[in-house]
């Protein structure tokens, strides 16, 4: 079977069997199959899709490409959670020391920042002295201890994905959700979970601008779990405005601290003990979801969830105290303020437009080679419903450079829109996907 | 403008402008723009197609990426004929003498079999001594001299159309019209002609296999041509069997000189007149079609097309005796005589399937690179509609090794059909696009 004929088929829409996707993957990854031919089949699959089983086939192949990370010897269910990524989503670092604090082993495996989404580990780095470049060995004992620890994406794991996900990037093929989905899987599966808890983020801050989007990558991901007999949830969330009121690295760490004493955000507290419930209910550690919620919310309440962080923190090296301390974060050393141009109610605070303001300063990347500030980002004042009025602080901008916070004020200025009666109420939570 | 944007939109069924092709064609050429973001970009065409005003920019890219042809010290209006490619297509080594012989200019820029079609500069080398490799020098001197002269793709002639042909063989993107388009189209236009003449095949032997898509890319080249100021005519013509009765090199040379000496296939004969008469035309030779058309008859009875080609054979460096004594081509070795299975009507004679079984023997090659044995091919004994008996034999295969004649067999035999009924005359010339 010739490559060529591999990619005519599936650019005219047909099926490939398991062994062929393997063949593909296999030779990408082994340098047999030369990246064009591989450029060429990754927009076949953008225009044509993925069958269930084709897109079990690459994830199975991609798994197979590295080493699995085995925790076996670890006792107690280990379950995991991803976002595929929103702004001012800082729920992994809530969500996963709830869970953690009730019992459930969580190794995070999380990822970087890329565009205008934030990622984990930038957050994590934004803490004076926090490792994330555990080997799997310290990975393995801090898990054993601590039950919870956050490591980024090693060479080992998943060596396919990487390199995929590099040629995706170059060749307008990211936005294909089998192709989504197998890169989010294979990197989760070829760690030994027990389970998963998926967020999908859906809305102007999402790569998934549309529900029906979102319900056909949680419904692949939950299927492939399924054929890996591994139990997969999915919540299909809200991202037309960022998640809280804190967008940029430093920031977000001083919002997850006061969520975890019971001062958050409703809407990030919300979405995290949702999130942390469904760990602990797939890490058994309640008989039934509802009585894994009142254990996340009283995992909050009594601040153990907390202290789980702070140990987390003190284990990979960091300061514990910028919990407590925000001044031992990176500061910023300019604020902006934002003020509406008039009276009425915020309509909509556009997450994608405040995400790219945020990395206008420099709180993101715009390719995976550039570095970022952690203590530059915004602070929103209001939340989409509220009545303002006119000159009224709609935001702030934290910068450390002059450089592009113009820029930046007037992206964060389109990103407020302003009507005269209030919004109709939005889900925060749309679906479940199980 | 990053090229991924560029990819991006292709992908999302945008329209690039002239300058956006312009960059990516160049951008490919002098290797700053990857054959992966090239490979992708191509297979978004394929899904997505190519505006008219995209593949005119295609076309003057490809044509500016190298240097051009000028033939503009030559008298005379210079017109060549194109085939997109059959099996048992010989008609350029008959409507050309025929041209020339009634005093048009025919420059014939030539290609080379690939898959089960055939390409005139591989008949032409069956010729013991003929050289295809002419300088542009001698290629211009003979055109002064005989009207007429052979040549193959040279690399300084659209070079970017080599590199993208590579590529698209390569990525399953070669069955794109505006792709085969602009090839066909920027390797013609950088010679200096006047006017070309194209035979867009159309059924089981040919890239077309619908005559919608034909006319789709018939248009298409006539419309390219009509932007650079160049006549274009295409017919629309029938290739669901094989023209005329021979298929491969040295028996295709055979029946073009029967055909030149007014003995050859109605269906080869006819095709050829009106490619001639339509050169004729366009070329000025003649005051209306109807007149170009007697003047190709004449040339035929007359034998001034068959000098002209001995004349142009010699000119080569060919021995032009083959034209009267065949045994002077190279000869196969052995015969396989394909007998019907049973009595009655042939109603079809699949093209492709006998252009395979032709290659399996070496008439063709498979890749580039592959070689081919000009002795080998098959000759029909019958066309369709004929009425045969049980056991007649229906064609001839001529190979020099055994190896795969069986399978050769097999596929010939299947290519034949036979019904109780005469089929329906099928029209040979379906349509003129102009």
């Amino acid at each position: 079977m010739r490559t060529v004929d591999l990619i005519q088929r599936k650019r005219d829409g047909e099926e490939l069997s398991v062994e062929e996707i393997a063949l593909l993957v296999n030779g990408y990854t082994d340098g047999s199959i030369p990246d064009y031919q591989v450029a060429a089949f990754l927009m076949a699959v953008y225009n044509n899709g993925m069958t269930d089983r084709e897109v079990s086939a690459m994830t199975d192949a991609m798994i197979a490409s590295g080493e699995s990370v085995d925790l076996s010897e670890i006792p107690g269910l280990k379950v995991d959670k991803h976002s595929t990524g929103g702004v001012g989503d800082k729920t992994s670092l809530i969500a996963a020391p709830i869970a953690a604090a009730a019992g459930v082993v969580v190794p995070m495996i999380s990822g970087r920042a890329l565009g205008h989404t934030g990622g984990t580990l930038d957050k994590l780095e934004a803490i004076p002295g926090f490792r994330t470049n555990l080997t799997i060995e310290e990975f393995r004992a801090q898990l054993a201890t601590h039950k919870l620890a956050f490591i980024g994406q090693t060479d080992e794991v998943a060596p396919a994905d990487g390199k995929f996900y590099a040629l995706r990037d170059a060749t307008a093929t990211v936005e294909s959700i089998p192709l989504i989905a197998s890169s989010i899987m294979s990197k989760k599966m070829a760690v030994g979970l027990d389970a998963i808890v998926l967020d999908v983020k859906v809305g102007s801050g999402a790569f998934m601008k549309r529900q029906v989007e979102a319900r056909k990558l949680a419904q692949m991901m939950v299927g492939i779990g399924r054929r890996l007999d591994r139990r997969v949830q999915a919540l299909i969330t809200d991202m037309n405005q960022p998640l809280g009121y804190a967008v940029g690295n430093a920031l977000e760490v001083m919002e997850v601290s006061q969520t975890l004493q019971n001062a958050g955000p409703t809407d990030l507290t919300r979405i995290s003990v949702e999130l942390a419930a469904r760990m602990i209910f797939l890490g058994k550690m309640a008989a039934s979801l509802d009585d894994a919620r009142k254990l996340a919310e009283q995992k909050i309440v009594d601040g153990s969830g907390y202290r789980k962080l702070k140990e987390v923190i003190q284990a990979q090296g960091g300061n514990p105290q910028v919990l407590d301390r925000f001044e031992l974060l990176p500061n910023a050393t300019g604020v902006r303020e934002i003020t509406a141009p008039r009276g009425g109610y915020v309509s909509a605070i556009d997450a994608e437009e405040v995400g790219r303001a945020a990395m206008m300063m420099g709180a993101g990347r715009t390719t995976k080679e550039d570095g970022i500030d952690p203590a530059v980002g915004i602070i929103l004042e209001v939340k989409v419903g509220q009545r303002v009025d006119a000159g009224s602080i709609l935001c702030r901008l934290y910068y450390t450079s002059e450089e592009h916070v113009e820029e930046a004020a007037e992206t964060v200025e389109d990103a407020f829109r302003m009507a005269a009666t209030p919004p109709d109420p939005r889900e925060l939570i749309l679906e479940v996907v199980s």
